[in-house]
């Protein structure tokens, strides 16, 4: 069974770029033994910020006084394989399509072994404070999530 | 912006039965002033189970000795609007669609107003917990989902 | 082995007149298959603010224009009895003792057989939000937390 | 005001030798804009059992098989000052005293400045799973703690 928004998994999985390393909590297991479902998110929205500031487009929405801040518009997470305590998982992120004000980030949850534990996707638009509606991305915004 | 998993909004709305009732915890908001855009997922969770009590089908997932248990293959939360510390919500499910050892789970969370906040699915496999394989349901288990 | 913060448990246990109800939910457990250890203190957090709206103390702590906003000083938590998935916890909250701009919380978690399965303790300071320091109880507040 | 678990601040600051390194989540952050105070308790866990691990500690409480496992006992935290996104802290651990089968754990957090941000203390047992008693520590086991 393959994600919907991953075409050619090969090809898609080779063109993440950026990572940071997360290492599994025991206050993150269930009574299952495993990583519980909900953590992922966690984990999605922490690589997400890094890679926010990695291309340096975090720094407005962190301001109290920029006029811009930004919104998860959908989330969703695809579980491959169980992930157990301790493991020291890369959540990899990317941008994978950019539009006017928003942009759908890809995520991918590689282990040790390299093997792919979980994927997952979501959208996020930048809304102006004052409005409450999406603010278009500048030329500059929009090369800093493509390269 | 419609979810792909919605047809026509108000027939899926109303075909929602059971429901559990959800108070916006102070540690679920974030420091963007509303509910941090993870914890509609643990809602999920909390839901589901208390839905899968409901028809009968969650005892032997919880007995130590049983053979099977369940397994989240994938989620998803379309954030429809804010929610705020101390709201109270109304968290529903239905299974909508049951296939031979799994089942799609559908999720609409409405706030005191009736305005839908986020909607979700998600689809869950029952497993064995020897073979690893996926448990198809009995005849009495698909009645159990439907009615 | 009885907590610092309890004199004589009788009489203790029997002076809380505040509870709200909580029901463990899955991913608040752990693989050592019951209550995480960590999750007593967002069921302290949310007892404690029902129990401020509840004597009507709570109100300007949340209004972004109030002057003034709780800070919790420190936190500590007795485990008596393993706690798990799907219990029903009354989790009782009294004011111990009212200083000048602080008050001393205590709390008690019962089940449903009504045996006290953790404890707990942590004073709050009420900050004034300009000057970072300590905001004295008018008199009408500090008979709030006492009736 | 100081902990009541802290004789001299300097002496029992300098006395730690183990620490993690943690990174503020913006999940980890509520609505006052700050680090939620259930989050130290995360983190007091996942440094004490890296703590564990270090000391060779940790092995038999994660194997199923194994004959033993650690109950915390309580568990509190003072808050010295603020903490925001993003913020790194080193969360120090150490054994404080060693009982018969139990140890008192001691916990700081400092920031990227060095100031300490916040602290606390725990005490944990050994169990045996069959008896649900006290398993007193091994000669070998009670020089771990100390080194």
């Amino acid at each position: 069974m393959k994600a919907s928004y991953i075409n050619d998994l090969s090809t898609w999985a080779s063109d993440f770029k950026f990572s940071v390393p997360v290492s599994v909590r025991f206050s993150e297991t269930d009574m299952y033994g495993h990583l519980n479902n909900t953590i992922p998110f966690i984990y999605f929205e922490h690589a997400r910020i890094e890679f926010m500031k990695e291309i340096k487009l975090m720094g407005n929405w962190l301001d109290p006084k920029g006029e811009t801040f930004p919104v998860v518009a959908d989330l969703q997470c695809d579980f491959v394989k169980q992930v157990f305590f301790d493991e020291k998982l890369a959540i990899f992120v990317k941008a994978a399509a950019v539009g006017n004000s928003s942009v759908d980030i890809h995520y991918m949850a590689k282990n040790n072994e390299g093997d792919i534990v979980f994927t997952g996707r979501g959208s996020m638009v930048q809304i102006g404070k004052k409005t409450g509606k999406g603010v278009p991305w500048t030329e500059v915004e929009r090369s800093l999530f493509v390269n």
